[in-house]
């Protein structure tokens, strides 16, 4: 049987949140929050981009308040990092949680370029939302945490996001099976943030 | 007559509005903003959580916009605070504002978790926008004024927001009457508040 | 033929885009961000009151998504300042970007609240989502930078913003054609905004 829409949607969007809540509940445990701050952090980061697009695209109640699974797997999650030994935990600016990260990014940017074309959105603002879901929970978390969200200062972060999220778009267009539009754009994505972070790869400053 | 759900989620709705609109001014005034901070801050302490709530559930317009007796009540209550005289301000940190905080705080999530529950949201997701109609004012404050939001670093406040809310849910759940179910809810995170405040309970930090 | 509401809310509002948009990307070229910085900041000051609105209102997805030609002017002129040399950059806190900043805050005020009115929003809700319009992007920009809000501790600035917002409404409420009613509330906006700027207007603060 051939992967529906809705399905590619529904995994995508589900290990990313997964991923993401790992990724939160690690940065929360590091800058030593309570037990409640963790799990506050593990929910903003992978809730956030999903419920800031279902919000935009009118799709309310968000998925995440909708369907018990998003913060019951938000949760756990957070919970499972909680009890960890320290020993265990990944260093904040380690390889594995970049790749963790940039795992989790193009698996929202996925999900979210293909749950606004299935809502009617046009092709600019499909690739719009699936860069807003990517990025969203992360933004969020920078707000909570008063600093100036990393995806401003730098790295080709965003960027990915909305390169992965263009590619599900033109797939789409070109009629490409759903299943494969998505890994296509999910690969693009996660290919150009680990060469980023590789290569050093920056996008240029304006002239001063 | 037995009380309706509309009205029990409209008066505590409105009751914590006051009480947030007023917290909101004394801590702008405490900071020394002008009149128009003053009346921001009481606006976005009173109106954030029920309009991210509100935004969140699908019933939009807002009732802070669609009903005008919300903004009206934070305005009038922001006026108040801008014309008192500075010995009659509550200091900020002091028990009374503590007080007052937590019974806006019991009576939004008592608010929250009903109206979600009407809006057909299921169990878990109504007991998270009891909590965010609670806790959303306070970190859209702590946002604007661009610090760490309390509720992250300290502690037993989502917490008690989250349990009261719990508490609503479950009584809809024995069939128990909706005022009985908000007024246990309401002194369920109530309580919870003042005895973390008094006893300095938080929650465990992670393993270090 | 006389200018529909339609036609006067598209016209505010796409101008306001370009207005803002050149806005945020200077202050983000100001504070040296690269390339997807500018874009991010062009888009999200240009942007980011519509979409606050429009959920507000429940016109979802916002017209900043719907509509391709709002990310694609603010993508546009984001671009234009990029490769703009420096000199031709307009210096932070200089008057000529501030006078752009009163006429985008003057067209977003004015399309906010026709919008909002259109949708069968309150007079008070209709006032208050034209002054959210006008200066949500600006206080989007300021979170993203972690920074208080300039709104909040100085200037006649969203008081102006309410003020032509209110005129727009009560000149609904008159039955003033809508294309008047749109001008003499920008005009009030935008001379207020001037007014406080050059002769250094503020709001009262709270008795010490």
């Amino acid at each position: 049987m051939r992967p529906t829409l809705a399905s590619v949607v529904l995994v995508a969007d589900l290990t990313g949140t997964v991923v993401f809540a790992a990724e939160g509940a690690m940065v929360a445990s590091a800058r030593h929050l309570d037990l409640f701050g963790i799990m506050v952090l593990a929910c903003v980061v992978a809730l956030g981009g999903g419920m800031i697009r279902d919000v935009l695209i009118g799709a309310v109640p968000p998925s995440a308040i909708r369907d018990w699974r998003y913060p019951a797997l938000a949760f756990l999650t957070g919970l499972v990092v909680f009890v960890l030994p320290p020993a265990l935990r990944l260093a904040p600016g380690g390889s594995v949680l970049a790749g963790l990260d940039a795992a989790g990014l193009s698996l929202f940017a996925v999900a979210g370029a293909e749950k606004a074309l299935s809502r009617g959105v046009g092709p600019l603002g499909a690739a719009l939302m699936g860069m807003v879901t990517g990025v969203g929970g992360g933004v969020m978390r920078d707000l909570l945490l008063a600093r100036v969200p990393l995806i401003l200062v730098s790295d080709i972060y965003a960027t990915a996001a909305l390169a992965g999220a263009a590619v599900v778009v033109a797939c789409r267009r070109l009629a490409v099976p759903v299943a494969w539009g998505a890994v296509a754009g999910g690969l693009v994505c996660f290919g150009l943030r680990l060469a980023a972070l590789r290569y050093g790869w920056n996008l240029p400053g304006a002239a001063r």
